[in-house]
């Protein structure tokens, strides 16, 4: 089959690969019809990640299911699925709370627990940005979709950026009637404030630079606010007559201010600020323990000097990490088949795999308008 | 009356003041039977913070109700009460959802939400470290106890620390069966272990490194953990057979290593790596927007590099701020009169109110064996 | 002042009555811009309850504060507000816990916990049909609106009815993504309905007989369902693909079938069997614990011989009775400020005072359209 | 092997059957080294179900792993292993959601989702009273132990009664500080009195009529209450100086009297009255759908004519149905391990498991002192 390898930094290619076979009784095997490139997936495509070279990437996958092995029997060869990033046996004490991403049997990394597809650390598994993709534990793991070909775009932000921007929101407990500030207008960002809306708050600011982004952000119903325009904290609170209830953030460590300058803390000491007394953030954005590239020595070593002096005062909340996907992809899917969310507004590209390469660059590069890119295999 | 005033850092001194009286139709006049030498008193007492010369202190106060304004019809003249360290109007934003410690009306500090007797930052209300205290909004803010003086010294709790240190427990989402890190014995260190064991947790583990105070935690059941020792962290999970799920933060930004050398991040830092994965942390010890007395420009500033990657990493959430009292303490006066909670354990000295500076001095110096000193006036 | 007084079963008179005073000192005087004929006043009106000849009626009231006594300092003459239907004091143990549908200390009805206006055993307190109301604790019940006459057929939608739809989602536990079944389409049942999409739920049905509330079901994205047309259990699963996953009562113990016999265990039976295993069902429509005017004894002693068997084996839960307005009132208006709801859409009709009569009688006979009478004294 | 079999009303016999085989891939044999007599075992040994002659019995099992499936990889032959009655596949929709008494997909049975072991209606699964059981989808279903023989007594009931009788507290909300009234001192009954304990309740009320029984309770902690003394509610709003905040049902369709008689609406109407407004109420006795032996026809058809009426007056909360085990088992097991809890105080018998049949005859009629019986084959 063909695949999305990584290369070097700045470097994928597209590369022959066998195809991935059946290994054990509940594995499946899935025949790719949809793959995006994630945020997530720049980190390793910059450089900044462990991840080996050859990696097949791509953790956002959907398709048809090609084979089952012999334990499998809740889901059918034909039926079409969404494959949540996180790979979780189904079985052990975190899989069992519904933290699938958190699975403490899947990643053998030491002192790693969970696992995903084609990603740095995340254990030794291909990701589907390929024709195919062999995945684990298939009866726990598969979302079944409806039969065919519609939602195609919108099924597919199933996997990860949907649930993960839900998660931002649930951990960040909006609710009905809620003021919200979403920190990055990212696909996650994006998607959080949808989310935000999709729970009823009653009004939301989508944070960023780019023109592009806020332009979507206006489109589904959220304030757009410009850091180029001068303090978010300062627009926001004029805008909303005083703080919000609720902050998310779905930018992470490598935030940059209006000049191209890197912040890890900046944008928590925003959230702080913005979100009032009493309030909750839910972030999504990733942080990591260690960060060769980063800026100064705190931030290599994952050390984030935010104003937590401020964030006790104020006695907020903070929820964080990798979303587990399976809490909540039934519920969005059942929004999508009646006509209730419509996640594919961020689409951009739509791309087929051996254009991958073109679809890295141009995110990477955030040539305007590459909001997010679909490959077909 | 006679009063506990601040003078100077380390100097508090009792002198007379004028009786206080009712000044709203909503104010009570509470003569004060137990009150309490509370650990973040201290933070007046050694000068690091604005308090004003003179000032009462004192916001742990109980007593009997000596005279009410026109509009109270709840609480009665002669009605024993605990009064909670919130002052708070009942009918606000953040007081209607049960957030007492945030009321956005009670103290005119600029920026503040919540209000307090008798403390720095917290409103222009003196303390009750005297014979009497006024008492706002009293028919929102008293607490009924009953009648006589049985549990007087298990009462006296229940105006800030056991609810405090129960909440520490809320915001770590302490639960039946869980395994718990407490971190920091002293009054609420101890009181959250008991909370959490009160909670139903499987087995709590209580970190500090003084010796008097890690026999009262083996008295209540606790594992006591001396930093001494060696790693508590290392400690608790070679005992535990592996990290806890949940902890509790109650040391606050002046945590001391073992040598006394203070590392605002050293105590969160233990709490991230010792909760495993999915686990909730509370925070209930204090941390400041700004303490010039502090070690470093960063801490200064009220910023604290903890581990912050390796927190979002591990999934965890985290609770901070101060207790909004009436939420718990109905219910934990309740164990107390049914005798299913006793947290008078961990009285040290009763002591009449003149000998306040002796309360003062000894518990400030930790001198072995000064846990927790009530005063009668 | 010109007030809707109760006279006789199916009788109303407007007559002259003294205006309301200040009576004590955290009285308000609201003049009332908009109060509402409420279904359930229709009990009353049909002499199905105790209520006293001559009470004044009305307990769906907004309005401009006109006067406050001394000990009111939120709340400030010529505020715009809204005054929940429950009568609330604002500091016992229920209202502590924002129970103020069960407050303990308003109602002198023996063994009645809750007060309300213009009601039937909930107090000796006039309603707000009338161009002044007396409204007690008005620091703790009155709700502030933005000033001017803006929103006005939406927030008087804030002091009964919409948290009261908006309390059945929460007692059923609805959510995004889920499927839903509203029993009754009457103004509770319609704004349950919206309820249930505001919080995000995929798919809502709502269940009635009359055309004209099946239209307006359509109108904001239920799905109708007439009774008329068959089995609704059956409909619904038809069209749903299976059972639904929530469910709320908006009907009550007067439930009629399609022949106008009335059946009190007809709609929890259909709800028991529409909802899926594991689902819950939240109850606000009315049951009495005495009826003499019931069609049987069992349901004169408020005995529903409904199929708890079934519920038991579903594992089902359920939630019922008053909704506490204040918990839910803030979000509600700040939804209806942002533009992101507006419940006015069910508004039928608006009257002068004078014509409540006529308003009560169209009402009562459910004459084609009459979904909703406001009054402007 | 030996297997305990159902053949008639009121007669069980020990029999030979084939030893149980791996029959798929996730399947385990577990070595059965105790399994207890269940209360809900009473329901078929009465006849009162349809189960079918020949049926083996059984659902409390404990064990050691002897044998597994080709799929199964979390398990070992060799663990020692509480087996949950639930037989859940863990991957349908209400398994995911930790819904494993409403499994969608393991109980052929029309209309029925959950299963479970030698039970009337809940599949075709033999039961555990025997030397050998076939444990479907065992990687999902069992919960490891430590290895040994300690704790035996403590770990049996984890299968069924102690997470059932936790269950009921969590359906009914108790919590720290509340006081509680649990109907029915049978061993589910006094399991939640002392879970009820366990999550901090201040004081909690057991109700029954048997001496031995509420002498255990009495043994616990928990506060007797003997229905041969007159009506329970009045005893217990005398001695707890009001209504109490939450009750647990644990009686079932079959109440009786102090005469004997049989009411199915008897205890719920007591726990309605008797829990204040607000208040929660958790059922995990047993309700049927049908239940031809039934003292009247709306029993025979599973209708309840309990005080709906002042249900929903009070506005309480109900949850209802069977524990999913899985939910509980890890955090009870963890109590147990600690020392902090000890549930076999309720063990009154130990037999090999030839002895059955007295086992059964002696716990039907309620000899004194036969509280629950173990069966070690």
């Amino acid at each position: 089959m063909r695949a999305v390898v990584y290369k070097d930094p700045y470097t994928v290619a597209v590369e022959d690969r066998p195809d991935p076979t059946v290994q054990g009784p509940l594995d499946a095997i899935v025949r790719i019809t949809t793959t995006n490139i994630c945020g997530s997936d720049l980190h390793m495509y910059e450089g900044r990640t462990s991840v080996e070279q050859g990696k097949v990437l791509g953790h956002e996958n959907m398709g048809i299911v090609e084979a089952t092995g012999d334990a499998v029997d809740r889901i059918r060869v034909g039926d079409r699925v969404s494959v949540p990033f996180n790979i979780a046996c189904g079985t052990c004490k975190n899989c069992a709370k519904g933290w699938t991403s958190f699975c403490l049997r899947t990643n053998p990394t030491e002192g790693m627990d969970g696992a995903a597809y084609g990603y740095a650390n995340m254990g030794p598994y291909d990701g589907g940005q390929a024709e195919f993709l062999r995945v684990p534990y298939a009866d726990f793991n598969l979302l079944k979709l409806p039969p065919g070909t519609e939602h195609e775009n919108d099924f597919t932000m199933l996997s990860d950026i949907f649930p993960t921007a839900y998660h931002g929101c649930e951990l960040g407990e909006v609710g009905p009637g809620h003021t919200v500030a979403v920190f990055g207008a990212g696909p996650v960002g994006l998607l959080a404030a949808y989310s935000a809306l999709l729970r009823g708050a009653a009004r939301v600011f989508s944070v960023d630079k780019e023109p592009d982004r806020l332009k979507l952000a206006a489109s589904i119903g959220a304030d757009p606010i410009d850091i180029s325009d001068g303090d978010p904290v300062e627009q926001i609170v004029d805008a909303n007559g005083g703080m919000v209830d609720r902050g998310v953030e779905a930018v992470g460590y490598q935030a940059h201010d209006p000049t191209g300058q890197e912040h890890p803390e900046m944008v928590l000491d925003n959230l702080v600020k913005v979100v009032r007394t009493t309030g909750a953030i839910g972030v999504v954005g990733v942080y990591m323990p260690q960060d060769p590239g980063a800026v100064n020595d705190l931030a290599k070593d994952g050390r984030v000097a935010f104003d937590y002096g401020t964030f006790f005062t104020k006695g907020q909340r903070m929820g964080t990490g990798q979303c587990p996907v399976a809490r909540y992809n039934r519920e969005l899917r059942d929004l999508i088949v009646n006509g209730r969310a419509k996640p594919s507004f961020l689409v951009s590209h739509e791309l087929p795999l051996e254009e991958a390469p073109t679809g890295y660059d141009n995110f990477d590069k955030r040539i305007d308008g590459w909001t997010k890119v679909l490959l077909h295999p």
